[in-house]
């Protein structure tokens, strides 16, 4: 099983990203799209996206862009991330865009960017720190 | 209304709280306490709480301690958080704990702390930024 | 004074950036690179580039980025950033470019990249948020 | 050689700790404090210090308490860190208290204060996160 099969069964068996409603969009090694669409589950307290929403589907393609570079066998958890909140996100759908800065042996950086479906409109970027689950370990 | 109020009035309108099945437990100035117990929509691949849950409350933990801190009629937004996740939250109950670090005229700094429910066992940590939106802008 | 005036006059006030040997090497309108060339007075423990020293020409390259993008008479502080290292910073020059993401009336978003003199290999990258302290103020 | 030896020595190899006259006041496992006077070689725009000058001795408190805590031989580096400035450091002299919050075999997670000379007035927060390089890597 490639890096890039495993990285959606993976995704499949997240519970939270189905009650997001959300969908990999793309998927090539180092680089996951996921989108997601508004309603009224995934709302803050003006009726946006929620902060947290922004933040969860940010680190599930930091994280798989972050596994379909590792080793076939790998697992990856989130070390730590930080989402900067660039504009309030008063959009029907958004997508984010996880990419690999640099992939180390054991930690990986990556960026991601939560936009509008246009992809122009950016509503919050994200670093963050993935590491490698060997599949000795 | 008190900003205790006004906190707990805008928490009810966050229609992502009620996806987590979030509550807040305990409520003072400076210091709110949301609780959320895991069932298998809040989950991430090896069935434990989802980064991006344990994130979303302490965020919402963090903004509503900061609220609770500003004049009265002003609303409250995330600029910016940070999380560190420290153990995998390999339990059945986790209270996510905001407290008011420096309050502003313009910006809050807070923290998070993500546990189990004795308290004692810490998940993630968090520092975030939030800023007054005030009652005349 | 234009906004690069004063931000260029404002660098020559901070000692700090003296002591580093900090230079402005390009200065427009929400990016500015700061230059930083290796003597023991700058190194960690294996004598390559202190985090610290990279992480100090990175912010600076951000504020100012940032002032260019205020109104005249403004200044700027630094609310919070967040660097990774990405690898050691094992040359003999760096160059930090900050460039401004949103600016806003009260709050600017900033990146930092850290690399070598070809601006190829990257050292660090940054997240920050600066405030701007009107003239007024 | 003990860690908290070690981590001395490696401290006095640091040139830029001598740069900024950084000295260790005091060093347990776990909990390092660093101690910096104000001159004119580590000030900002305003005369106050430098938020690069209280980052550098911040992430070096984390370091060398992260170090205190590892097996004998390993050494240190910073994977990545997030400050948040407070208040302006307008004081004489500040002190940076570096504490291990977790240590794991690969990563430990610090937290950082940056306060005045009386420890109550705190003027930065750190979040590290360093690695541990094994002796035999």
């Amino acid at each position: 099983m490639s890096m890039i099969e495993a990285s959606k069964k993976s995704f499949d068996k997240q519970g939270f990203m189905k009650t997001l409603g959300a969908e990999i969009i793309s998927f090539e090694k180092g680089i996951v799209k996921i989108q997601c669409t508004l309603n009224d589950t995934l709302t803050q307290q003006h009726g946006y996206f929620h902060a947290g929403v922004i933040t969860s589907i940010s680190d599930v393609a930091c994280g798989y862009a972050a596994l379909s570079s590792m080793p076939e066998g790998s697992d990856v958890l989130t070390v730590e991330f930080k989402t900067n909140f660039i504009r309030a996100a008063n959009t029907n759908t958004i997508i984010a865009k996880g990419e690999v800065i640099k992939a180390g042996k054991t930690l990986t950086f990556c960026e991601g960017v939560v936009t509008d479906a246009s992809e122009k409109i950016i509503f919050a970027t994200m670093q963050a720190t993935m590491i490698c689950l060997k599949p000795t370990e």
